[in-house]
């Protein structure tokens, strides 16, 4: 049997793994830095915690577990009965009771309502797991990725919307991505709804307005005809899409725009005052800034204040990050009035940025740093205490495991990408000596034996 | 609704995060000191690559993933026919494909089973994830748990079978935990059958012998006469069970009684030599020895040479490492003739070793270093600016969200460990300074906002 690794699942070698390492590294690194705490919640949850909760599609890219022992006679009849269910598209606890992770959030929500209580409020949590969704594999979509979110549950506190950009401007900043930050309110998206056609128009219309970047103006404005709204209201989202600027000028020009709505001026009000905070900080730079962008929208519609979202310059690619801030996170599990606000990073994503900007620090890419030749017992055995001392040292090294030819043993080292060879052989063992090699420089010395671990300490 | 965790599965909260992160960073920095690569498998398998690999009773732990799209009307009939396999306690490609991990040494094997070719052989690798089994839980058994291994495949080399001793007294020693590593060969145990009834007859006098330590040698002797061991067999298995000693006693014991067969000579031999390796590398130490214990005989039949098992001392507590040798890791997957040996740490039981003997690095409960307090916009706005400064350094911080009573503020800041509050109110904005108060200290004093980065950088 020739085995197959399940579709749209990968295998993580060494090399691909220390850059992912080093990506989730660094964002946990800066998570920790704003005082964000770790959590891990288990791969599965209880069905009931995820149905429901992603929308008739998502629901549907939920991996369900099959219940164990139903072959059990004495549960026979029941499994049978579920079984219709199942076919009827429903689902049947006789059958399954679990599903795996689906996002973040939800697995979030469902911890801060069981420990709501026992956390210190407002609570501050960074996550980064994998999770899995039953999507058709297509090029950069996988059925298992990992995400990576910091949420702040418990404070309606403009200044941790304000946080949250910051973080990911010293995130991608250390990782080397220049990038912008855009944002935007979903107050004001509210305020162009009602102006327009009314408040129950604003997913129809958010939803026109999102495809503005790949669709461009005409086939939005088309769009929003076909959704019923007069010329008038098409034309007012077509000044607001086209209004340019610095970011205060932008919102000067908003105001005039929606000026009277409630809610645009509530979310002017707050984008100027985390704008401000974000200036105090210091943190944009050549490298990322915060840019308002009104054409962002953002699909779940559970965001109800500011939204993010992170564009990668120089690189052609989908957004990698986004955010927001939501009203209500634990509603939905009995424990109402819990506003939050976060972001999350598209690991995969931001992996290709980096290796398309070739920006991966050289460093990870750790081969041990020396190889000893294994030239026979008894010289094996003086390396065996050479290795340790370099090990108890923090130095890594490895013996070639079979007393085999110079040139095999070579040979490993450089595919190992391993940078020094040492050799022990009988000569050296009699002289208490040792060859080592830089295989990068191509020299070569020979050094007594003692002297080893002060020459791989420098 | 009140929302619960499945059975059998945890949460895991900062506090409890960051001491198994500990753990696993440990492990993972010694396998690197040894060139071991990391490698990381999906979560699913196939189901046909799990299904076979670990006996009757571990095929039905396995958890395994109900298809998607069962509800498709074109597919209906052929998933009605596949449930009624299920139920008949059968496999069915209509109703699932594919399965949770169950550990980490069969992904390894299919992984080296595909890539075989592109890998450097031997292949070293190391692998921590989270593996789920279907297990009644009960205290200390968990549906979801960590696994930590690591692998050498394509070596018959002693040298490898000694590294993986030193590994395990390497790692223990770093995490403070005193240890015996005990080791055994299968080869040994193999010609202690051929001399007690037969070579086939292994299996049921190693499930006996293993029970020596729980329930004592009367009991072994009843559960040996019980598979028709003769009385004279039974003695020559107490006598190898009563062989006391330093390691070279033992062996030297263990030669005279079975000396004969060609197993045990050979057994005998390799561990000789294994352990003047380890003897050479130097170590052993006070909290950690390799001793030879004839009573081991670890439960999986793929072993073939060494067997290790790693008992922690000072804490009752079943074993928390074990592994040895095989002959085939492969050979299921269509690739015969590759042998490999590795090592497993329990990481649960670890993490309770650590917690009863208290040997937890105190640091590794990093709370943030300071809490800014919020004592309104434009102090906030300060606060942002040097709080900047701080993260840009590495120092963690973070502010307060709410401009609320200093009380609140103090009471966070102690609730969550935070070692240092700082406070800028109007006062001390208008005069450019912050009162840095150590609440650890009680003290409290006032420098220049300008000195705020040095103060901490200390």
């Amino acid at each position: 049997m020739k085995p197959s690794l399940p579709q749209g699942t990968r295998d993580f070698a060494a090399e691909t793994l220390r850059k992912r390492q080093f990506i989730l590294d660094t964002i946990r690194e800066v998570f920790e830095l704003y005082g964000f705490e770790p959590l891990e919640t288990p791969a599965m949850e209880n069905l009931e915690t995820l149905m429901g909760k992603y929308g008739e599609e998502g629901d549907k890219l939920i991996f369900k577990i099959l219940n164990n022992g139903l072959d059990n006679p004495a549960k026979k009849e029941a499994a049978q009965k579920g079984f219709e269910k199942i076919l009827a598209g429903k689902n049947e606890k006789n059958i399954t009771e679990r599903a795996l992770r689906y996002d973040l959030t939800i697995p979030f929500a469902r911890y801060v309502s069981i420990n709501y209580g026992k956390l210190i409020m407002p609570f501050k949590r960074y996550q980064v797991q994998p999770v899995w969704r039953a999507d058709r594999p297509q090029k950069g979509r996988y059925r298992e990725f990992y995400q990576c979110d910091a949420d702040v549950a418990g404070t309606r506190s403009l200044i941790s919307d304000a946080e949250f950009a910051v973080i990911y401007l010293q995130v991608f900043k250390k990782l080397k991505i220049g990038v912008d930050v855009k944002i935007n309110s979903r107050k004001i998206l509210a305020a162009l709804a009602e102006i327009c056609g009314g408040a129950d128009r604003m997913i129809p219309i958010t939803i026109a307005i999102d495809k503005l970047d790949k669709t461009g103006m005409e086939k939005v404005k088309a769009e929003l005809s076909q959704i019923n709204l007069s010329g008038n209201q098409v034309s007012v989202i077509e000044s607001y899409l086209q209004i340019t600027g610095s970011n205060d000028e932008k919102l000067g020009k908003l105001g005039i725009l929606l000026g009277n709505a409630e809610n645009a001026k509530s979310g002017i009000e707050e984008l100027r005052s985390i704008l401000a905070y974000i200036k105090e900080s210091g943190s944009q730079s050549e490298m990322g800034e915060v840019t308002i962008d009104f054409a962002l929208a953002r699909g779940l519609d559970y965001y109800t204040g500011i939204i993010y979202e992170v564009k990668a310059r120089k690189v052609v690619m989908g957004s990698i990050g986004g955010g927001g801030r939501y009203d209500d996170l634990t509603g939905l599990f009995g424990l109402p009035g819990i506003p939050g606000v976060g972001i999350s990073f598209g690991v995969d994503r931001i992996y290709d940025v980096m290796s398309e900007l070739n920006v991966f620090p050289e460093e990870i890419n750790k081969a041990p740093t020396v190889l000893f030749f294994n030239l026979g017992e008894n010289e094996s055995k003086l390396v065996f205490k050479e290795m340790q001392l370099l090990r108890n040292n923090g130095i890594s090294c490895e013996i070639f495991y079979e007393n085999a030819k110079m040139e095999k043993q070579f040979k490993y080292a450089s595919k190992k990408n391993i940078p020094f060879v040492a050799i022990i052989g009988s000569n050296e063992l009699q002289q208490r000596t040792c060859v080592i090699r830089n295989l990068i420089k191509g020299e070569q010395e020979i050094i007594p034996v003692e002297n080893i671990l002060s020459y791989f300490k420098k």
